[in-house]
């Protein structure tokens, strides 16, 4: 296998925009990445988009060539990945195989979703449609009401306290505030973060990510030729993709996600370094009980202490491991289908130290976690600087 | 690359079953293809779902792990695409991509559509959504609104004849009448054809073809170990994916489709072989007007003459080059996201001389032609007697 670059990122803000649609945002990350590559997009030769719900959200289907042609971007492969809340990490996924199997040289993956449009109020059963409608979201779940089983189960087993649920939001909103990108940029305290409305017993509304529209994109390229676009090539270490069963009930413990453990091994074993090495992260803070979580599985902590671990400051931008410098889904904002790709460009941006006020001292090696679901899909992907 | 070989293939049978929901059917026809080469689901490496759209017509997303854990395929990569009614068609091309590249040795696609739910009323408008719903379809189009539009610029241009459109459709439900997969087994005359209840005009009933429940499995791996897994495998001997434009006012000239003629192109240049050799094929009759243009792309017979080639018999199952043995879109039935994958089983079937009452006379070399809404996403895919 060939090692792999990112060669060109893009992003358009996180925010709800009600006059742009989901095409405008996907073509707008997609030729700041082109630019940011020096491309033009016909030497794009194969396409991907990772996008969860367009269909149920603005009414389309069908969508990789509706937005690859609007690129500019024709004639070559142009395919739509769906997993969840994790689609555009599989779409990086798979952009990664044909580079790094030597199919193509150039791969774009673009991320994108349209949430806050006239279906706002139907948001909730959208997002439902990603774990198991048939069974837990007809017994009458929400995303948020599997989540705060996920954390009732945590605090049960390992005394996880809502106090350190609510470090993660207080240090996600206060790096969300240093990210001009980020869908809400308002720092709160630990109290304010205790008492937010609530949403699902423990979780209020401090301890869910945001409903945003955005975009985010991503080129790759052989290693051995990424110079020839940037000046700052980030190379894929290691990178995988996993998978589990949808439903809670399937699984034998929630309070651990296989599909995030298995994900990481691989992730690490073909990078070559373990979670000790990993400088920063980007987690999927989609609940601030899954970022604890996150912790865990990826080896950052110990079994159960993800709780402590988060309170104790070692997350925060100046602790030993950062975690969400952008903000993350919690205050970057979550549009479910770029979050993936857009988790890749944070992490691109801190490794080429243009992360401005966020940028961390330690910034060489860094690791993206994008889950889909309630974990049924899992990418992580090991970044660090070429 | 590697050469690759199909050592699996299974399917539902299509058809309108209340009974069944979307999972049961990909299931059944994953666990035949499994058999079929003699494989357990935990040997399954990497695992594909082609579905257009299950979150509109069964409520239900993220759906590659609902699907694959439900085989017993947990933690592997499991990757949902969508291509409109190309979906399956473009799994299955990752997949082979997959093999070809050496990255995996065994790869699954399953291709599923469960369309006769509660949400029978809404079908138009959800297949509008492959289409340019901002732009045709707002303006009040439909799919079979689109082809009928492409079928008067067809007569328009060349002098095809509502009796050529008929000429189809008479001939692939008698195909799909030896069928006993096939969703409606019912012999037609050219009369019954050339006056079924009008749908958009010229297109009638019998120039539509139908809404279906069903799924399609097969497995992929590298041809020098395909022996292990079955006695008769089949070789995939080109193979390629293309996009165009969503909306037809963006082509410059909407009675051929260059996704088609590109993806032909390179399926041909890979298998070595050209149009003339090709024994048989399943074309994507979605619309009777689609499988005379196809004939005319894939360069069968020269453009404009698609529709006489039709009526003269030339397709037919005596004739010198049969198309859709199976009975086709028409006949068969079109589960959109099962399509592609049943295509390749129906190929399959012929090529070990397994079709029965429709086995054809020369079947070591045939194609599969899978087309996504109104051509911007094509598969083309060439196979022969390992």
């Amino acid at each position: 296998m060939r090692a792999v670059a990112v060669v060109g990122a893009g992003k358009t803000r996180f925010g709800a925009f009600p006059d742009r649609d989901l095409r405008s945002l996907a073509v707008e990350a997609g030729e700041k990445a082109l630019r940011d590559a020096h491309l033009e997009p016909r030497q794009i030769e194969s396409f991907y988009l990772g996008n969860f719900s367009g269909p149920a959200f603005v009414g389309q289907n069908h969508l990789a060539p509706y937005v690859s042609t609007a690129l500019g971007i024709v004639d070559v492969p142009s395919t739509r990945i769906e997993a969840a809340c994790a689609s555009s990490g599989s779409a990086l996924f798979h952009a990664w195989s044909e580079v790094a199997a030597g199919i193509y040289d150039l791969v774009m993956v673009v991320g994108v979703e349209k949430m806050t449009s006239q279906t706002t109020g139907r948001v909730s059963e959208i997002l439902a449609e990603a774990g198991d409608s048939s069974g837990e979201m007809r017994a009458g779940n929400t995303f948020a009401s599997l989540f705060a089983m996920i954390a009732r189960r945590h605090m049960h087993d390992f005394g996880t306290k809502k106090e350190h649920l609510a470090s993660v939001a207080v240090k996600n909103h206060a790096n969300g505030a240093l990210n001009p990108d980020a869908h809400m940029r308002k720092v709160i305290t630990l109290e304010q973060a205790l008492n937010g409305k609530p949403i699902a017993d423990p979780l209020n509304i401090y301890d869910c990510s945001l409903i945003s529209d955005g975009a985010a994109a991503v080129i790759l390229a052989p290693l051995e030729r990424a110079r020839e676009f940037t000046e700052k090539p980030v190379r894929i270490l290691g990178i995988a993709q996993a998978s589990d069963y949808v439903a809670l009930d399937q699984k034998e413990d929630i309070t651990t996600f296989p599909a995030v453990r298995r994900s990481a091994e691989r992730a690490y074993k073909m990078a070559g370094v373990g979670p000790r090495e990993i400088q920063f992260a980007e987690l999927h803070d989609c609940f601030t009980i899954a970022e604890i979580i996150a912790t865990e599985d990826l080896g950052f902590t110990a079994r159960g202490t993800g709780g402590p671990y988060a309170f104790s400051g070692c997350t925060a931008r100046s602790g030993e491991r950062p975690i969400n410098a952008s903000g993350g889904l919690k205050s970057k904002g979550h549009p479910v289908g770029a979050t993936g790709a857009a988790q890749i460009c944070d992490v691109v941006q801190q490794i080429r130290g243009q992360a401005g006020e966020r940028q961390l001292a330690r910034h060489s090696l860094g690791l993206a976690e994008n889950l889909g679901g309630s974990g049924a899909t899992c990418v992580v992907t090991v970044l660090g600087a070429a």
